[in-house]
């Protein structure tokens, strides 16, 4: 039942070999991968300018194209470095394994996390921001904000559970639609001007001069633009081969798209004096550009329908991460497993729950959760292309001054801007991240340290196998059958037990001595040769006295001898029916296996209705 | 941790010898069973006068004293008839039992269902309308109603979880302290008619005439004064010995009091003209009687404290009602089971779960579940009435027929009052419970089927014992040992194989050739005797393939044959790893146990950090 409509929701389980065939080219990889990246352009203008307007007026356009002029250059610095750690690390990780492989594992860990804590952050922004537009245009629906942010986030989650390639299909086509918008809207917006026309200039009065606090202040909110060009090197993996070249291009053309829309956008963001206010600037440019026309509403649309999307690249990149990391040993196995649509579910659900979790603790108000953005990509980003930095240098390959150059401006550029948003945006939130960050780091290291403890202990070579022995003789076994009455179940067990042993021992806990005699009688009449002890237990338990009784001198219990403990267990045929009868055999065996003398079988016996 | 907060709420464990302490006689068992027939004394009269007063105006204080007289009368039929029935059923279960026992099982768990529908309204209608006064008092609790009834059904879950002899003491003394109180009122009531005062009369308009209907309606609503009185006939085996004579002095002694208070206040009522309205009727009285003085206060607290103690009633009866069903296997066998302090643990929580999921969906409306409420004591008055009825009329015992008339007078008024509340309160909520009734009847007799399956399919005679036989021929043991990867864990458990069978094949599920090649070439390096089989999993399970291979020609498993599994698990230290490794040898285990021909053991490695 359960399962039939995970299957409508999710499909078939796949094979192994269909792994395949799930990732992806070019053309549907650009659009997963990019939307993170691309959304941006529908508000980083505008967070730049509400930083500017409020204190400069008019003269923030002159600053903010600079801003934007260095927004770019930082991202033009940024994919040529990933271009290089893309070549280098074509098994994917991204930062992780960059920075782990070349500073140490804390430093990976600390990369990896930082990442983790953005992609999360990112599917409750997105999701959020997406769904603030949607009820600024139907105020009717504001009252469901965060129902909708909810229902949103779980449409992602299952959109992924399909698998890699479904999803980039389903998610694919709404970034090519919007992308397209906005280069028709540009396009639109330059021949406009050309033919005449001019636009209305509102005189905005300034109220305080420029200082650099708020210059960087502006920087921090546009360099939010930036998040998601990481995406592309951790995501090669998911690519089809040849794998690094797709990525490489893929990275390229995503450089390409977001420099031809951002920059187009802030011009003429500027040459229109849009002010941001209570429409988003994207919307107000559009509608000065077209009227309100199907190039309007087309706009509109695909930009709600972007930032929504924009979350699927955390949603293609956190589960990879988590795998990777999981291999690695810093956060539980599990995230390492496919599920059977061969994504890593594990990964896609966490990353649903937790946005889930912030949206509704943050009541979706983008204000509140903006604050503690971009700061885990940025660092992410310093300690990847630093990581990079350190490899030439040690390698000392071909060329490798000009791509430790290469890097090295990268890592300098980025880490400027992790120092500048820690400072512009301390109080806004990023002191959290601050704290969240390091707590994240030391439970992954522990992690990591309980399974090396684990695969240590239980590691075992060739001379060891002989320690491992317990002596091959027959009367050695000594098995012990709980029995809670006598009836069809426990004589099996019975039976079973005289199957593997001669020193067999049936065992009964009676609460009153009613009932210790009526056992009693109807063992005896059994005729059974296997001597029956019971027991009576004065606070109604059932393990406790069970241990007690192999310590008692009546038992005789020999250091290293192995007990086997069979529970008579009868199999009910409806899962409803669990509910009526306790789950007293799962307990005992949970309590008994923490003896390292005690082996637990259950014997099961099928009822038929 | 967990252990150490539930001791310090509940206390200490106690043995099975503690129950005899645990009970109670008449001085605390009277305060216990009596406190919900008690409380109604602070609501009755103003029920029956809410009816009365919008339509009669004045007249209706004539009426009520009419109402009250035959619901008093009814009371001492109802006295009449339960002393016969403790005195024939010393071992409590009430209505069930006496309906089961003379009218057949569907009449028995018909009574007990509707008791114990009713028993989970007394506690949230009792905590709601408690909490009702509360604010009306303090205005400014008003918003928080909802917790404040929730915090106090945990209290009262707490304190009964306490065991019965401590919530007798916790929640007795303040039922003596309301009866009091009330007595005192009454005297000084009276005393000061004596003395000359002269109330003023309110001059109230009729807006109608005199119905039927409309009497019918006051007299149900005044019948939830009744409630209660069952209590301690099912309550007998709680009482200490001699039981049946100490439950009939309680049930004497209840009588009295109810007599006693209730047709003081309603005479008072009568003669100081108390109109309802904004204040409760008991507390406007006790105003004009007492004046704003410290006895005006003392029956104000004690109102309060006695209507949410009203549900301590239920407490003290729906587990033992639940215990007595599920011994004879209408509800599930875990209502059968005394907690660590003896009390039916079970019974207490689900009353608080259901009470409160009530509390919450009517959000504490005291007007939304009083029409639900007292149809279901009724009906189980009239089953248990009829059933002793039919009891005479069959053993024709000395004096007979006088019995058969108690009891016959007994089921017939109560019977006319099933029908009347029926009428009267249908569209109020009462079709609500003639819905439920049935259904929950028809889940009971359901489960007793289902208990009676499972106990026919696990009877066994001497003569079947021969047939549950396996060859005694240790060969014939076939064992597989799944392993994951070869290492301490997994080759004990082989080792342990080897000591019960020389049948044995160790089995592997690897989802690629690469881990494949890898576990062969570590098993070789074992150089153990036990051949491995290596399956390839393309969907990433396990237990498939490995049925697959049972099945498989291969294996040659021949019909009879026990097949046994062994899975090793290695044991963490800390709960906490647990969330870091797998379910996989529970899940593995639950699906095994499905077919018959299979034996999971498990063998534990303990982890030593």
């Amino acid at each position: 039942m359960l399962e039939r409509i995970k299957r409508i929701f999710i499909g078939p389980p796949l094979e192994n070999e269909a792994l395949q065939g799930e990732k992806y080219g070019v053309v549907w990889g650009l659009p997963v991968l990019a939307s993170d990246a691309i959304s941006s352009v529908a508000y980083a203008v505008e967070e730049i300018l509400l930083a500017l307007v409020p204190i400069l007026g008019f003269a923030s356009y002159h600053y903010m194209l600079i801003i934007c002029g260095l927004i770019l250059s930082l991202l033009v610095i940024l994919v040529f470095s990933y271009s290089q750690t893309i070549e280098n690390y074509p098994n994917g990780g991204g930062a992780f394994i960059v920075a782990s492989d070349n500073l140490g594992k804390t430093a990976g860990v600390t990369a990896g996390a930082a990442l983790a804590i953005d992609y999360i952050l990112t599917v409750a922004v997105s999701v959020s921001s997406g769904v603030e537009q949607l009820t600024s245009a139907f105020v009717s629906l504001r009252p469901y904000t965060v129902p909708i942010c909810v229902v949103l986030v779980l449409v992602l989650m299952l959109g992924n559970l399909r698998g890699i390639r479904e999803s980039s299909r389903i998610f694919g086509m709404p970034t090519y639609a919007f992308i397209l918008g906005i280069i028709v809207m540009i396009f639109a917006g330059f021949i406009k001007l050309r033919t005449g026309y001019v636009p209305d200039t509102a005189v905005i009065q300034s109220t305080g001069t420029v200082s650099t606090f708020l210059l960087l202040r502006a920087f921090s909110n546009g360099c939010s633009a930036l998040t998601g060009v990481e995406a592309v090197s951790n995501g090669v993996p998911n690519f089809r081969e040849p794998s690094v070249k797709n990525a490489k291009r893929v990275l390229l053309l995503l450089g390409i798209l977001v420099i031809i829309t951002f920059a187009g956008v802030a011009v003429l963001v500027n040459m229109y004096h849009i002010v941001p206010g209570d429409s988003a600037v994207i919307i107000q440019l559009a509608s000065k550009i077209f009227g309100r026309n199907f190039a309007f509403y087309y706009v509109t649309a695909t930009t709600f329908i972007i930032l929504i999307i924009a979350s699927n690249t955390a949603y293609s990149d956190f589960p990879l991460l988590m795998s990777v990391m999981a291999k690695s040993g810093y956060v539980p196995h599990q995230f390492g497993m496919r599920g059977d649509r061969l994504s890593f579910s594990n990964g896609i659900v966490s990353l649903s729950a937790i946005a889930i979790m912030l949206i509704v603790i943050f009541r979706a108000r983008v204000k509140a959760l903006i604050g503690l953005y971009a700061i885990g990509v940025f660092i992410s980003f310093t300690l990847s292309q630093t990581g990079m930095f350190k490899k030439w240098h040690k390698e000392k390959s071909k060329n490798w001054k000009l791509k430790a150059a290469v890097n090295g401006i990268g890592a300098m550029a980025t880490a400027v801007v992790v120092v500048i948003i820690s400072m512009t945006k301390f109080s806004e939130g990023a002191w959290a991240v601050i704290i969240v960050l390091p707590i994240a780091v030391y439970c992954m290291l522990h992690i990591k340290k309980h399974y090396e403890d684990v695969a240590d202990q239980l590691r075992i070579n060739k001379e060891q196998i002989g320690q491992v022995q317990f002596r091959k003789d027959y009367n050695n076994i000594r098995v012990i059958v709980p029995i809670e009455s006598v009836n069809k179940a426990s004589v099996r067990a019975l039976r079973y037990a005289q199957s593997i042993s001669d020193n067999i021992v049936a065992f009964n806990v009676s609460i009153d001595e009613e009932r210790a005699e009526k056992i009693k009688n109807q063992y005896d009449m059994l005729d059974i040769d296997i001597p029956l002890v019971v027991q009576y237990s004065p606070y109604r338990k059932i393990v406790e006295p069970l241990l007690k009784f192999i310590d008692s001198e009546e038992y005789n219990y020999q250091e290293g001898e192995i007990i086997t403990v069979i529970l008579p267990q009868f199999i009910v045929t409806k899962g409803w029916h669990q509910i009526l009868h306790n789950r007293t055999r799962v307990y005992v065996e949970k309590q008994l296996l923490k003896y390292k003398h005690i082996v637990v079988a259950t014997m099961p016996y099928q009822l038929k209705k």
